[in-house]
């Protein structure tokens, strides 16, 4: 256990023979709130199998893949076919940014080095479509508050002469997009990476059914930014999106308040070659620029961190490929996933090490939502397919 | 006690002479959420004086003023001076729409058949500037849902190709006012009674002190619909206001979550001759229409009210103003203001008596907010000028 400024670091290695590679494992313990509790049909954290799939808070994002690992490693060295060492790192705090990872990394390079880092935190498209992830989104994450009043006033003794700030907010908000869906922060787009025509149609080999994407989610119609096809919007294109609004009376019934504050938490997800650090600013900048006279406006940054691209020829990730085909029966496609692992990048920058984004969940796993779950089916494929990366691994890495 | 289906009304009569006009009292006993509980400085059912004030929940609005009416007629009584029958009738659902009124009245016209209804449940300018109001704002409140994805979801797996029901929201809240300040419903002005010049230059004598207003509420600038004055704004213009809305995560920290559903409570304000029914169905229909087809939208109506105007030349209105100025030392002007008591429309269809409108609170006794309070001056000279209204209303009303 490595102490850190918030939840510690578990790390764990067996070190077999230095002449063979050497894989570093990565995950993390913690998880997202379970909130809202009463939309859970089994409680998050007594885990329950149901339709052959495990549901718990945790399940697929990210204890279940996780945990994967551990039982492959078990297998491996209780058979004696562990071909290469074995170094585990899982952290608590991913969720909330991975704030004592970097530090962590920092000092303990030599502990850490490897030939290659193993992370199961992604998704698979679907059980007869095995892929691995070769794109991760960026993240900037902040909080917003706008005041107007200094006290909450009855709306009908003020109400028409006085800005209410959640109208106000709700002006400032739908002024992030225009009306094609692109965000309207100046200087948003410049460094966004740009795919060309071929990049695109290579894309878009990656099975996808737009009207089974809209049924399983029950909306009429998909919403995103003009020119782009679903998978791309999430792919490769930077969002802004409203994680969370507040203000005012909230409770049951009415009450006539023009409230003092208005509040939203607004993440950005972003894309190479985008800086969350730059995005960040020209957000608060921005943001500050767009409000009236009337109010005034807090902005604070929560955490960020920086798309990733990984290599898709390298002998680690033609051994994942390798993998994948045999317990899948089926090659695997690369696939742009709009989800953030921010220490994909850090690991890139400070230990050198390309890692390989093997995960075994699906989209509609439901994680960071009640009701999360991960299929029984996912979890022993998953263990398989790694046993097979330690082998093909080995095999092609013979120091 | 008068049962209805919700909390009873409170019904009392002193009936001394037949020959001498009778005075209904009207209040209320029921007071507004106290919420948010931790800004309040002392507990909000536990009244307190401090600097001359009296604070808590219901100080001013209604329960304070209720009891001047009752200390006034106790003084009267006491003294032999009572020279008109008293009924008090005191309800418990007057800030959730007064649904057990309506019934109460209309089954017991008789015994409140009364030559004038007095309320106090408004304000003075200011305690140096006496008023009786003259106008009131009608309401329509509504509760709207708006539903993107059937589940909450990963905004990095989803964020940026499915429409996020906080951003929409945000959207269709910003596109019911136009840049002027103005409510963009279809049809939403057509019944609104237009103030000529001379008209609204009577009541811009009322005195006003727009820098002393915005300091009140710290707030460097007002806001409102192009063309009107602050107190035109409260007074005689309707409205469009978002009293509360949520939606995602609102915790500590941050969530990635693209939410399911976004929520917002919003009223408006209404003035003569718009109809609440009528605004409450334009709202509706019009917030159904700007919706996009990335989500789907639930309208539900809270409770409306008309708005009033009284007369200020009828025998009980000259009686006020006698009294006022006996007991201020100054004559009282006629005010707009900017709340709503449904229940006078009510009793000016079902009772055909004009209530007077009595009221010493003031606009910042915080009604509705934490710390109300209620100022000691206010509540004594109530007291009093209530006491001369019956002597001069008596005077003027010997049957």
């Amino acid at each position: 256990m490595y102490e850190t400024g918030g939840h510690p670091i578990v790390y764990g290695e067996k070190l077999i023979d230095k002449n063979l590679p050497t894989v570093l494992v990565y995950g993390h313990y913690d998880v997202q709130p379970p909130d809202p509790l009463e939309l859970w049909e089994s409680p998050p954290f007594e885990p329950v199998i149901k339709d052959e799939k495990i549901y718990a808070r945790g399940s697929s994002d990210d204890k279940g893949q996780m945990y994967m690992h551990v039982k492959a490693f078990e297998a491996l060295n209780k058979t004696g076919e562990l071909s290469c060492n074995v170094k585990f790192m899982i952290e608590g705090e991913e969720e909330v940014g991975s704030d004592g990872l970097e530090g962590f990394v920092k000092e303990n390079k030599d502990m850490l080095s490897a030939d290659v880092i193993l992370i199961s935190d992604t998704s698979i498209l679907a059980n007869d479509s095995p892929s691995i992830t070769v794109g991760l989104r960026g993240l900037s994450y902040l909080e917003v508050e706008v005041t107007g009043p200094n006290k909450d006033l009855h709306s009908g003794t003020f109400g028409g002469a006085v800005a209410n700030p959640i109208n106000t907010l709700s002006r400032m908000i739908a002024s992030l997009h225009d009306e094609s869906g692109r965000v309207t922060i100046p200087g948003f787009y410049d460094k966004v990476k740009n795919y060309d025509q071929a990049a695109r149609n290579e894309m878009a080999k990656a099975p996808f059914d737009l009207e089974k994407f809209k049924k399983n989610l029950q909306i009429n119609e998909v919403w995103g930014e003009a020119g782009f096809t679903t998978r791309e919007r999430i792919g490769i294109r930077p969002t802004l999106d409203v994680n969370g609004i507040w203000g005012g009376y909230t409770g049951e019934g009415a009450k006539t308040v023009l409230p003092s504050k208005a509040h939203a938490k607004i993440s950005m997800r972003l894309v190479p070659d985008q800086n969350s650090d730059e995005i960040t600013a020209m957000f608060e900048k921005y943001f500050k620029s767009i409000a009236p006279d009337s109010v005034k406006v807090k902005v604070m940054a929560h955490h960020g961190g920086e798309a990733a691209v990984v290599s898709t020829t390298s002998p680690a990730s033609l051994a994942a490929s390798k993998a994948f085909e045999k317990s899948f029966g089926k090659k695997p496609v690369p696939s742009y996933e709009g989800g953030s692992i921010p220490i994909v990048a850090l690991f890139q920058q400070e230990l050198q090490i390309d890692p390989i984004l093997m995960g075994f969940g699906l989209d509609d796993d439901a994680i960071h939502s009640p009701n999360e779950h991960f299929g029984l089916f996912n979890f022993y494929i998953g263990i398989e397919t790694i046993t097979y990366f330690y082998q093909f691994f080995s095999e092609s890495n013979q120091k």
